[in-house]
């Protein structure tokens, strides 16, 4: 028999749990699409800290100065994303994709403002648009205790590489909740066959949200009976998903806001009910270099290729395959947690719930 | 052995198939929800005509003099929806709501104006906002001939009744198609338990749209081998689904389109991926008499009585469930049909499916 | 002394108005825009028919197979303009723009979907998104009546010119009202120099709305007297602007959505309040042929030139000036109306408005 | 001869300047509005600081507690406004308005966070929905060395008072530029005539943008030859407006959203042109206590009054009128001003200016 522990450590396909149609990329993670950097830094100290903070970097040069473009979908809107106004009007993103719990985000603003200030070729620069989420781990983690530093947040942004695939209990997910058991980070993706574009797009999630749990369209919560407003969850509906997702295809701002508005999607496919405290967020952006949007333009018009309308439907789909695994793999990597005030959230009954796919 | 026929006329809770936690309203249809009236007219006419009309009443009254709460959330905004800019300007629905064929539009949007200038009481009406979603049946349908006239509009509402619970082949959804299958008209409710505010929320869509069918999680698209994108159903990806939802519950515009957005959500669990070329719209409305608003305002403030933010999850969960299985439902309801150009699409094999869903 | 009816045939800036800094174009129209036509169909019958329709052709091409960038703004959504959620989801135009009253926008859409249909190389399309604003001309025209007929909208298409730059009581403008005063169609443009880009914007409008006037920044309304909520004007503050806004600037639809915004500020310089029933819609698209897109695409990516975020703000500034022109424009050049049930509105008093603007 | 700093300090309607047709509050101030308090913290240190905070308090309680129904309009979404998506979903603030400089939008988040996490009866709040504006004064102000310290964003929440009508170079406006003279805080209020509802409107504004400067309509920026790309301002035409407007009509969160947009018309009207880089934001509160939303709601709906659509549009026109005022109050108050690097920026030169007006 295996224990329980390292069943935990594995992900959903490892388990033989298959979602969607679409291949996955080599790692099945955010990180195959080509230039984006992961970070996380881990906070668990004591009894009451439970907490951390995810980079996610859309390449690996100066950003600011090499732009990329983005967009935000906002699936429900409780919660602090900064910088979304400025990334909706503008259609870019010129710093790394910060997140951490929700009383820490102006420090995690801090951060990225003055590691922006102080790249070499910045010296100027007088306005930064900081884009950094969160979601609520107050329930493991003391969040009144603010217990983010700059430095944490300057340490996930330089040791972001392109392979980290953690996930579960690592950074920004440290101390979040999910359907009732620990939540966490996770990641996955989709390559799309050449005759479909050959695109990947990636996703990277932090999930701390309610609803009733469905694993591959199997209805996780409602056999194990504990899912929001049913007798075991009566009270824990709230909570927050915030949800990277990058791509190679080079998208305008426009169709990066749709692509992002299919991993709310995603997230609905996962039994999330987006209640009316979860702040449910999706930043898509592109890597595409011919896409890039440089900070002192030249010319009067820029050139560019994208992919037109009609070639966007693989990639939606691709986009809720990939939030859908990434979430449930955040569960399945995440361990059972002890925390503040001596809470303890249990992982996923990993075992029960093969036993519940394979009926 | 039951004939493949009579199967395909049983919805899928009378299969045994239960979608969600919540229980349904008494007629698991739109018009649980106290004052709805729904009506259609079917055309069906030689070799080339397969449309119809869908009318949907908030109440039996003058609904311009008695104008409803209501919102529109955009899923995908190909497509033709009339109204909702002033539906979403001034958070109110003043006519009833008409589901029709793309191109038959226009038509229908007369027809409710017509409908509307002549009602007793509307004698000095200048301007009315006329709400008509549409999807594409031009598959089964000999579109372009425009076959739907003011008189068949004005049929569906006048024979609206708070007890049609016709599913299929029938108004809007004579035509068209949804995974490959047979589409149409569907509807579901949900009736909340009182200490969750004992609300019925009511839903009914128009499905002609694409993706990987997924029915109460499994995946039987992916099952029989038929989803978008697949040798099988590769051109076929594009479509639309129309969905109306209504409630009981006294919501105010904003936290209508909240429930909307669930809708959407719902959709996402079937496994529709809101193609490019899809035009998924949710319109939402309340049919609470308390937030009424009257044509003509004498005071100077009015007062009502509203559902407030924090009391919105279960009617979020609600919306979700009764989309899923209107969409489930519209696909058990329809049966084959044979259109224009004599093409053919085949109902959803229904023992097929069940037996994948007994697995 | 100059008659009455001569000068108000001319124009703001003929009689010595100057708006804004920047110069015009050639003719001080939207057909300054190259590519642009206009086209006009007045009726004017017996004692109650006062209205019109307005057409505006982005190009003289097959607008379906050779679709433009495109974008909508809604000032206030009171109103029926139809089509616009496609424009804001595909980011592009399909047909001409429309103009007429409000209760003839049905009638105008029929004639725009079998105006495509039947263009040829549109054989087999079954699906057109028409664009059709409106404005209430119900206090001068028999509006219950629905005068306007599929043909009339189809002759304004036809005879669309690239030179048309008529004014005040034409097309759209027949039968409505602004400030109290005769309103009508208005229109003008601006020329950028080349170091800020050397592109042409060009702003027409349909005037039928209320507020304080202000003409150059000076307060002819309140001098007068005659403002919404005065006693001249206190039953009369509702009403509506449409707002059609041509560049050759090849812009995106994000951009162009910015364009349109600003013509709602020119509309403010006017006085104009958005009152609550006033349809204020800014409809924005470039004619720039590098930016166009084609129905049917046979590449996987689409190589475009666009004006970056960084040099719109000319065009920003072009854009109010130009609306705020065509606004005053519609009001200089509209004539005394009688109309239905024998009400007569005025023409703009120019004598007495030119005393003022000397003083 | 008056002295050219005696001038400088009389606001625009002391001086004869009448903006609108509605007669203003009785202190012209955004405190007119009842239970409104308004705070400054003004940084003038050394040569280089040139910054501050300004605080607007719905109400003198305990704001979490008893939040207010709230919007944002996004005029331009360059700039960094925090917590703009909660208020959009749900409809309200819950703590203090802050403006600030645009590198110091965490700082202040972090002030009204550890501010209302240590109210009285906040005790176990774990969330907490910061609302922090900026505009960039890093031309009169040492930007990038974030002088705003948290202690000086507390005082200027403490010490807000009822009647604090303080503009020019204080808080948030204390090195802002606006069309190339010395910006600042403005303020001005209207109060509408009992048969028109009898509310009051105010705004207050932290002025920092480009365009062509028109007083009361008057074209001062173009007769001065002064603005944005002509050739004395050529490279000067950013920079952000961020606009509080409270009232105390009592308006849900659709009619504030509405309300707020009207301010950016108003802002038009002083020849703003919302240039690429500006962020220019509105935020709009209703102080009526009864449409106040309790933290902790008993009862399962809310009892509510609110103002009806058809009552909107003279708040409208109250709305364009003070914003107008508030800004050109802004240039009136602010005195010329030396600050980093050496530069200097002069105050708007008032007797030239009264004299163009006389004209």
């Amino acid at each position: 028999m295996i224990s329980s522990h390292s069943i935990s450590q594995e992900r959903a396909r490892e388990l033989g749990i298959e979602i969607g149609v679409i291949p996955t990329g080599q790692m099945n993670a955010i990180t195959d699409v080509s230039g984006v950097k992961v970070g996380h830094t881990t906070l668990i100290k004591g009894d009451s800290v439970r907490t951390g903070v995810t980079a996610i970097l859309p390449h690996g040069g100066n950003i600011f100065q090499d732009k990329v473009p983005a967009a935000v979908y906002v699936g429900n809107g409780f919660g602090k994303l900064s910088g979304s106004t400025q990334v909706v009007e503008l259609g870019n993103l010129e710093t790394p994709v910060i997140l951490t719990n929700t009383l820490s985000v102006p420090t995690a603003m801090n951060a990225v403002i003055n590691y922006t200030l102080h790249q070499r070729g910045n010296e100027n620069v007088r306005s930064v648009n900081s884009v950094v989420g969160e979601t609520n781990d107050g329930y493991l983690n003391n969040i009144r205790g603010q217990h983010v530093q700059v430095e944490d947040v300057i340490l996930a942004i330089e040791k972001a590489s392109k392979t980290n695939t953690e996930e579960g209990n690592v950074g920004a997910g440290t101390g979040t909740v999910a359907f009732g058991f620990k939540g966490g980070i996770g990641t996955s993706s989709r390559l799309l066959p050449e005759e479909l574009g050959g695109y990947t797009v990636g996703v990277l999630v932090q999930t701390n949200f309610g609803g009733v749990l469905q694993i591959a369209g199997v209805n996780v919560g409602k056999q194990l009976k504990q899912f929001s407003f049913s007798n075991n969850l009566m009270n824990n509906v709230d909570g927050s998903c915030m949800i990277v997702i990058a791509t190679d295809a080079p998208l305008d701002s426009r169709n990066l806001e749709r692509l992002a508005k299919r991993a709310f999607m995603g997230l609905a496919k996962t039994g999330g009910i987006a209640s009316n405290g979860s702040g449910d967020y999706v930043i898509a952006f592109s890597t595409a270099e011919k896409v890039r949007i440089p900070y002192r333009i030249e010319s009067d018009q820029l050139q560019k290729e994208f992919v037109p309308n009609d070639r966007m439907s693989p990639l939606f789909m691709a986009a809720i395959e990939a939030t859908e695994e990434a979430i449930i793999n955040s569960l399945f990597m995440a361990e059972s947690m002890t925390g503040f005030k001596g809470r303890t959230i249990k992982q996923l009954p990993v075992e029960e719930v093969l036993s519940l796919l394979e009926k």
